[in-house]
């Protein structure tokens, strides 16, 4: 867990509090990666002109990555995507009315030519978190140590569990 | 076809020029049922700024009602609701790239609480022209008998094809 | 919550009394708009006769506009609306056997060109209120003065909580 | 191909003079299986009176079984099936703006409980023809010879086929 | 509730003994409405020459309609309809391991041309129940009564739910 | 292409001739791997005692493998993997009526337990003709050889490709 | 229970610990078919080379087949498919954020042209074992007999059962 | 057209030549926002030897961010970033057997925690091309101030087409 100094790099928003039990796996994955983040609330339909005023300003307030979480009809990550020219990450989150997910997935996903969401998986706010990371990358050296390390990790545990099973099992 | 006074009542936009071909029948039943509308395009990802200044200021000027046409993560009929209080009918349109046209639609239909948006079905401008024109009915006599007489030209039409099968075939 | 006065200008109405834990919610928002509402329980599979009364008769009551719930293949909202020329909101109910609420969705959403249904999303009779109290705003000042309250409030509350978010987490 | 007696046994219905080139396939099985078939136009959501006339008539006048197609939101098999006792078999046709056929499908076979509909698959006439000629068969001794004539036919031509891709394949 | 004599009429089915709690209704629904039912498990899979004879042997043995209920790739409806010529009726089961239930409703709704299934809704045993007795009710006026009480009681229970709803709410 | 011996091994069948363009690719690769092939036409559903009869006696006759091609509910695979305990492997054919293929996909994939049908991806024949090769080359040095062969020659034509895209193209 | 000798002839591997309670219904059928299991974790994602090395190894170290399990974007059984020859079975498996499972089913079943992987159901890990088996006894007459018991022995409960509910029911 | 230097920026690759047509938006856009790219072929499941050696080596080369395209089950883009830490952009392609593209999308987007694969909508290379640059312009000034550019193009674009429509119709 890194320290956070003045001014952020990746803004990860989303279009209700209900979202926040899965776009907390953003923030924390963002800050142990080494990432400066900050985390608000953005919603596109109930306040589209705060929704207007954070893309429009993002980029000139530092912002490098924005990580966007809705559910539904989720128009949060496009919208923002169609006023700034940084970076945004959508996660289509699975609210409680949703069919299934599909309708989150979708109006995320199938942005029309000029206009892309980098999209990951259903909930999988996590990644979304380590794209940005990965992003920052680009042109940060610790941020790319720090993601090769996590990467070595992910190996390893899957390595020891690998040992254990075939021990205990077959 | 009913002349057209100086003030419309009805704004029919759309996402891109390319969705003209579904929507102008939304302006064409428009006019039959007696209503004044205008038409034009406004695309809430690459003018989000027109798309604001479209649905901000449409009950000032008069509209009554707003008619959205949009394809693929169709986001302009719900941000046009976010923004007006105005009654806002969404027409999936099954564009080229579309996943069967699913897409269009849940991104319109699967709205959050408190913005809705009136969905027709997939491609059915036609539908939704006459879904304003009975929306302007509540409050206009001559329009409500529009709307009877041409669901009684619906029925005529259905009889008359019956009478026909019924005799040339069975 | 305001009182109730002579002749009701929305009917709620809905398949089965097991749809009630979610039509409820089209009434009480209904009746905070200041609207006038009436509602219950038309089949139009287990009481057609009484299905083709209410919509035939609708108009001359005085209703303005009719909300109609119902699951499965829901077939109410879409034969209200064949019966009466005034708009008719669907509300697609996830009942028990439902295959995820496809099959209510489509079969409110997809209407044939002549007969539409206002479709709202899954369960959302909310919207369904709020949809037709927009509808009665055209003619109505007082519902329309109600509806910017309640955008208002609504931008309110999600300031509120973001602001609660930006101190808390980060 | 039998001759057609004064009262036909099977009513076959449609929604709409397109979808006769799906539904005659019906009406030409039922005819070589030796039953009396009828053919007309009924819609219900442009002509619902004459649906409800059709359907509540349907018994008396000496039909025995109804065969409906219908596209879309498809309404007209189950609003028959709502009013009459006998029983309806219900083909989902794939109309133009059809969602792949899906809300045909869903439409009509969800139906809820105590008011069934017989689906056969989409686009389906043929077999809804020869379910038609199964029920009149269970109390029709020359219509189940037919049927069974019928089978070893379709057993003959297979093994007729087979033969042909022995020999020129393999 | 009747009593049981000789000769059953309607054979109900089923793929596994997990499918009963599913398949019961059909089974309280025939009898209630007059029906002579047999009841037992018969695997197209795990025990394909029982499924075999069952189907061979059905008409002779006296039996007019056959109800079989099924899961996942659901067999048992369409290869009984392939080897007798009594109508069939198929109960797509919403099994454990299904896919939301589209495997059991494709596998039994889309049989090739030559080979209909009856379908009803997903875990819809009750509609399949009373559909074998509308096929029985062509033939048996006793049935047929008893199925317009049927109807007529479902209308009374709808208006006592809508009369209790409208004096208790809105 | 190799000679094809006495007795196959594997045994290509399909439920109509129509199947044939789709079905044709498993035996060419079959042959050109080294496998001995027979190939014919087995409707589950309209030779249902030739298709019992084929699964019954394909261990006696020396098959080893049998690949089944079906559309839309396609019970083909399933029910001979009933009757025999071969390896089936499952081709699901995009028929004319087909709901874009998830029919036969669900129907042959959904198998229940004890009763395994391999699967590959919709109209893959070709691929179900290499699986069934992989299989024999269990206990086949040549055709495993050949297996090696074929895999090498397709990695050698996608690094042609390759060379070629980066000489003319970036 | 057989006992485990010196070389496992079929390996059964899955991206995840959380994985095994699916697939371990593999290993245990395999064991009392009779066959040779080894069981561990190899992620195509978190660790590639050593999914690498399994792949390429595996013929070599005497396995016959490959059973893989994994879940949502599933890559694990098509990813080793395309290293060894050996024929692989891949089981989709459910996972928490699944779309339904239709992502685990998809990215294993439509694998392209060259690439077999022989798909079972959705968690069907006990199908993929009597799978392999199947394979193992085109050449194992032990394997082959242990097959025909295990089928009859499916077929002996199923006809307990059915004589047990005509029994108690009916 | 901007020249290209020395070492590319962008690898875009592909599974097949086929991919081509759709994935040559890709190298266009980022050609004309002044990114250095290069294009060839890496089949994932063809040549997993050559996919792993690209993707191993493409940060040491120089490449800051991956753009792959694959149809059906799609696991380029997954195995990619499975290999390397730089950013991946992966293009579902809608192949000639795909389930409507749903196999492409599902199997690129729903990666696993921990991989992320940052996904565009179907067959939408451009946007690959656009998020691909956005992600440079990070850290070179240059394409920032092309994106920025290039979306006020967008912009102008549709308010001229606007102001045609709103001149030629309404």
């Amino acid at each position: 867990m890194t320290a956070k100094p003045a001014i952020p790099e990746v803004g990860v928003i989303m279009g209700s509090k209900s979202d926040l039990p899965v776009m907390q796996d953003a923030v924390e994955i963002l800050k142990s990666l080494g990432a400066r983040v900050e985390v608000t609330i953005v919603s596109a339909h109930r306040t589209p002109e705060r929704m207007f005023d954070y893309a429009k300003n993002a980029a000139s307030r530092g912002l490098k990555v924005i990580v966007a979480g809705a559910g539904g009809a989720a128009h949060l990550p496009g919208m923002v995507a169609s006023i700034t020219h940084l970076p945004v990450i959508g996660v289509p989150v699975k609210s409680s009315n949703s069919i299934d997910g599909w309708d989150s997935v979708l109006s995320i996903l199938q942005m029309p030519n000029g206009i892309p969401v980098a999209t990951v998986a259903l909930n999988a706010a996590k990644n979304a978190g380590i794209l940005a990371a990965q992003i920052l990358a680009v042109s940060d050296e610790q941020i790319a140590a720090n993601l090769l390390n996590y990467k070595a990790e992910l190996a390893r545990k899957v390595e020891e569990s690998a040992k254990e099973m075939e021990e205990g099992l077959g």
